[in-house]
């Protein structure tokens, strides 16, 4: 087979194995959106038989020697583009192939039992019987990150499956920066005359919520004839093409800005794989790579554009005329400082953009600790507490609301959280970047016209897909690595006028 | 290996086909429900992607091997449930491995073409511009017969595909026994005084529909923990296994007794699929084989049930909470004799029960005559309009409404017709029954209570699945063959009722 008919071939493989992606996420959003609740056995089979298959397709003999073949023709290309697409195939090659089936088996075997336990644990605010269980996954991930070896630190293996490229060192030094200033800046907070945000926990009717929250995700230039807005218990974006990104949202009667914030997020998320090279459709190339980025597009527009004093200015009238009972009578300056009030808070996913990143810190440094053996999951509440009462001045009244509260563990995704943390990062660089390039953005928020953060976004992020690390296309917009100061800046200015500092 | 483990392996591969093929109804579905306008051509390849997986997986060599293999041992077995069962992955696996590869692939091809080409037609009232596509699709259709002979008559093999086991000779005789009673009802009916059914065509409010015809599926005893109710432009079922099977249902403010009637009708598909035997979930005997029966089980729900004085004793008085307005001056008399109101329509789907049949043994005898070859496609406008004629005592003013208005022919579902006017036949078949053995069923739906007959149902139809043909199913619940007569005097019964005849 010639050069080009081998690169045919692994194409053509791999586009079955992105449309059998696209399947599989057609049938979990379903599951999620969807689904009667009877049907769970029934989809987890249907689930498994697409898993299976994409198993069995990725890592086939024949892609594993296409793979070497091509491998070798192009290590003196200078073909940048093509080398990172066989790059990508080879990752996820070998994603599925170094980890040796028993390990795998017993991982799902393991995760599927410790979901349960850690449910029946939060619930019942008992670490002690979840403990086991966490043990033994930390076990199994550490042996799943041997697999890739050698690393520096066992902790690199995890950051590269959500974040390839991303080490452990890199990580801790930006968040060394980060961790004493937004400290400081809580405290301060926590300091001054406190703002009002009663507003937000009146009654808000749902049904006029329905009708809000389209109408948001479409001034930010969602488009509706690539995708859907329905309802899930927990908001999310999955998308089985180019063609078909959907989003869901969760409404409250007792927060209308939870669904508006949610569904600010979720667009964001959404853009992002709607803005994918048309060009590489079909491709690895036109996917997504780094939840770091993914996090940056939905925090970009949650929080730069949907925390602003500008986009209220806009749309604060329409939100008022939704809405009149209960906001007629705020102003709009009481509604911008009241959807900025800092809490520290227990709950990380109710964490607000000055203490969220503290939380991240924390879990991190758990998740460090017990992946290089200094920890054992025995001392994590006690860890837990101490560190919240250090970045948060608070301590979680039980481990419920403390060290269990998330899902992450129960599922072996250590590595994940880090991710958060830096998204918030690389949105305050792609922002900082984007105003110094257009200073008129402040201005056409202030009339409704977002188009041009979008158009700069698609240019500049969306178009690329997965041709990137987060490292390398932050340093090709911004000239520099991914770094907490503009996030820090961004904040210290926000929260300086909205508290008076 | 052993005749177990051949069998085990057997099962094993066919089970994998089901739950390919329940997710590629869970994409159809979603295709009709959910999915936004520009994501067509993804849906398409991921659908094409999952045909050839189960096109591949039904006509591996193994399979082929197995089915030998096993069939040869069981020659002498008295167990007919697993015989019955081979011979049903037997069909499955001549389907589609007697067709060959490139008639298979120029039948799509022509299909995809002239359902463009009959869509302009009948927009058009052009039926010239699609007799050429007629004439293709006849002959590749013939070619496809061919395939499964030798058959007493080409249609056979047509027949064979909806209907397994149904002969051309047998639906002839039987429609020979139902064409003059059928005609000769209809011709007294017109002769007869009308029926005022102008309550129809008021304007019922949709968000009363949404919020009435789940009330409906409900009392028929539609499981909702295994199935939703969703609308489309044209109402379906659909099963994804036993414990996710879905209807919808289409809303038109003009006559809220379209809406009620397909609920009736698809709750009715969606009961018999929902009431397959779960000892043998995940086996093709938990499937359903015959379009005859599938629509014998709608009809019964929709017609016997839906459009009978005493269904509507108890439930009209809701009907009438629900549309005051429109239905609180109309009794039930009224009411009742307006929803069985007879019309000699020129279109099919709107035809009511008296001549409905007559529209389904117009088309038969058309596609027999083209499939012999004693007719040309040319033929058919005017033969339409004599039939209509004879049978009706109504000529179509032009071929939109005459014979461009089906979707069938494009798709080349020659012999698909028969099933629906079986359907209606086998319907008063197993109602008639029925009532033999539950005379108290009368008086039970006037008190809304339904289950008996859903009972019997599961008991007498549904928990077979793909167990018997359909002439079998009957035979076994009536001791007899598929006939006309209960239908026939079901119909004169009723309408002599109706129309004081």
């Amino acid at each position: 087979m010639s050069f080009d008919d081998k690169l045919d071939k692994l194409r053509a493989n791999t586009q079955e194995i992105i449309t059998l992606n696209g399947i599989s996420a057609l049938l979990g959003w379903d599951q999620q959106v969807n689904m009667p609740v009877a049907a769970a056995e029934e989809r987890g089979q249907q689930l498994a038989l697409l898993g299976g298959l994409i198993y069995d397709k990725t890592t086939s003999q024949e892609n594993g020697e296409l793979l070497s073949d091509l491998e070798a023709e192009l290590k003196n290309s200078s073909d940048e583009d093509l080398k990172a697409e066989v790059n990508l195939i080879r990752r996820q090659y070998n994603q599925l192939t170094r980890i040796p089936k028993a390990l795998n088996l017993e991982l799902i075997r393991a995760t599927t039992i410790s979901h349960g336990a850690w449910a029946k644990a939060k619930a019942e605010n008992d670490f002690a019987s979840f403990e086991p269980h966490l043990t033994h996954l930390v076990e199994l991930i550490r042996q799943v990150a041997d697999c890739f070896g050698p690393n520096d630190h066992p902790y690199d293996a995890l950051l590269e499956t959500y974040d390839p490229g991303l080490k452990t060192a890199e990580v801790q030094a930006i968040f060394g920066g980060l961790r004493e200033r937004q400290v400081a800046l809580v405290r301060a907070i926590s300091e001054a005359q406190q703002v009002d945000d009663s507003f937000r926990w009146r009654t808000y009717d749902v049904s006029m919520q329905r009708k809000l929250n389209p109408i948001l995700a479409s001034r930010l230039g969602y488009d509706w004839q690539r995708g859907r807005l329905d309802e899930s218990a927990h908001p999310f974006t999955t998308g089985f093409g180019l063609d078909d990104v959907r989003i869901t949202t969760h409404y409250s009667s007792a927060d209308a800005l939870s669904s508006v914030f949610s569904t600010l997020h979720e667009t964001g998320h959404a853009l992002y794989e709607q803005g994918l090279n048309r060009k590489q459709q079909g491709t690895v190339l036109a996917s997504t790579l780094s939840s770091s980025l993914h996090e940056s597009q939905s925090r970009l527009w949650e929080n730069m554009v949907g925390r602003s004093r500008q986009f209220w200015k806009f749309f604060y009238p329409t939100l008022q005329a939704f809405f009149p009972e209960n906001l007629a009578e705020v102003n709009l300056d009481t509604f911008y400082r009241g959807i900025n009030k800092v809490t520290s808070s227990f709950i990380r996913t109710e964490a607000d953009e000055a203490t969220y990143n503290l939380h991240i810190m924390l879990r991190m440094e758990l998740e460090i600790g017990l992946l290089s053996g200094e920890l054992k999951a025995s001392e994590l509440p006690e860890l837990w507490r101490e560190k919240m009462r250090e970045y948060l001045g608070v301590t979680p009244p039980d481990d419920t609301r403390g060290v269990l509260q998330d899902v992450h563990w129960s599922g072996a995704m250590f590595g994940y959280f880090p991710t958060y943390a830096l998204g918030n990062l690389i949105s305050a660089q792609l922002w900082h970047k984007l105003l110094a390039e257009h200073p008129e953005i402040p201005e056409e928020m202030a009339n409704g016209e977002l188009s041009t953060i979008l158009n700069w976004l698609r240019e500049n992020v969306h178009q690329y897909g997965s041709r990137y690390t987060a490292a390398e296309l932050v340093r090709k917009v911004t000239g520099t690595g991914i770094s907490p100061d503009p996030y820090l800046d961004y904040l210290t200015a926000k929260y300086s006028d909205i508290y008076r500092l």
